[in-house]
């Protein structure tokens, strides 16, 4: 079955783009096969602003070869060629996950992250860990606070830049979208 | 040389405590030898508001065996008794670092750890990463946005709960407390 995975790189504090987008902190490891990944999605699945500000402007940003499913009630599927307008994260991922295919990209961002989570519909959550803290910027996952309990997978370091990818899964109905409990 | 060190539980996407400061989602792995973790240490170093949320109401908060330093410009020595008030980081940690010991618990909170930070007075970084999302609380660098590059030293996965325990040591000059540079 093919699966629903987030894949980011990621601050060790928890960012994915500084306070005004940056992403020029991301070391990109030699040793980290990004063909070999890339060719494990065909399919990329992305939140408005995420398509409006990266993939819409970049006529794909580079990933031409995939599928791209865009999620918003607002959108005009008239107005968004190469790309599938949804309304529905549930139904989508279950029509695509009825026919065999590679594995869907969770592409962004933080916000689809957070709906894909409460839906239950992320398969994997796939950080590559930057050796760096940047004290602010995008949020992993946006506010309000919520809980999302995963289980690890897997690991690897690549000792070149430091880079730790880390693989888990969420723990099925984990997630709390709200306020945790107060301390005991 | 004994070192400072901010060894601290974080969420996977970088809060060390929920938004009302709630700590019951730390799993306590049985493989973390925590006896041994604290016997490297003799010294704590606190932050004000850490030490009067956690310390002073503690009596020591179970580390009654440290010698605790408490970094204020407000507080009176004669108010805090047990414990060393200190204006200078700079100087404790000179003065700590001019006598043999143990090494030195950078205990926090995460305000402290940026003036380390900035000061230069951070030896290592030590996180065990819970497996957890919370999507807000107590950031482990508070804003506003800076940047510390890190040099990862070690790592060790603790499989029964899933920690992943990373250990760093800041890239000498690398803090920017001023804004990210925007994108190229």
């Amino acid at each position: 079955m093919r699966r629903v995975r987030f894949s980011v790189a990621t601050s060790l504090d928890g960012y994915i783009a500084g306070p005004n987008g940056e992403i020029d902190w991301i070391t990109m490891d030699p040793d980290i096969d990004f063909g070999s990944l890339m060719d494990s999605f065909d399919t990329a699945l992305l939140g408005r602003k995420t398509y409006e500000m990266t993939w819409k402007q970049g006529g794909g940003g580079g990933m031409a070869g995939l599928h791209a499913f865009v999620f918003s009630h607002t959108l005009n599927q008239a107005d968004c060629p190469g790309v599938v307008v949804s309304h529905s994260p549930s139904d989508t991922v279950q029509s695509l996950k009825s026919v065999k295919g590679k594995d869907i990209w969770l592409f962004g961002g933080g916000g689809l992250f957070k709906s894909f989570l409460e839906l239950g519909l992320v398969d994997s959550v796939e950080l590559a860990v930057i050796p760096i803290l940047l004290g602010g910027g995008v949020p992993l996952l946006p506010p309000p606070a919520s809980l999302a309990r995963l289980e690890l997978l897997g690991h690897r370091v690549y000792p070149k830049t430091g880079t730790v990818a880390l693989t888990y899964t969420p723990v099925c109905n984990s997630f709390k979208p709200s306020p945790l409990r107060g301390p005991a």
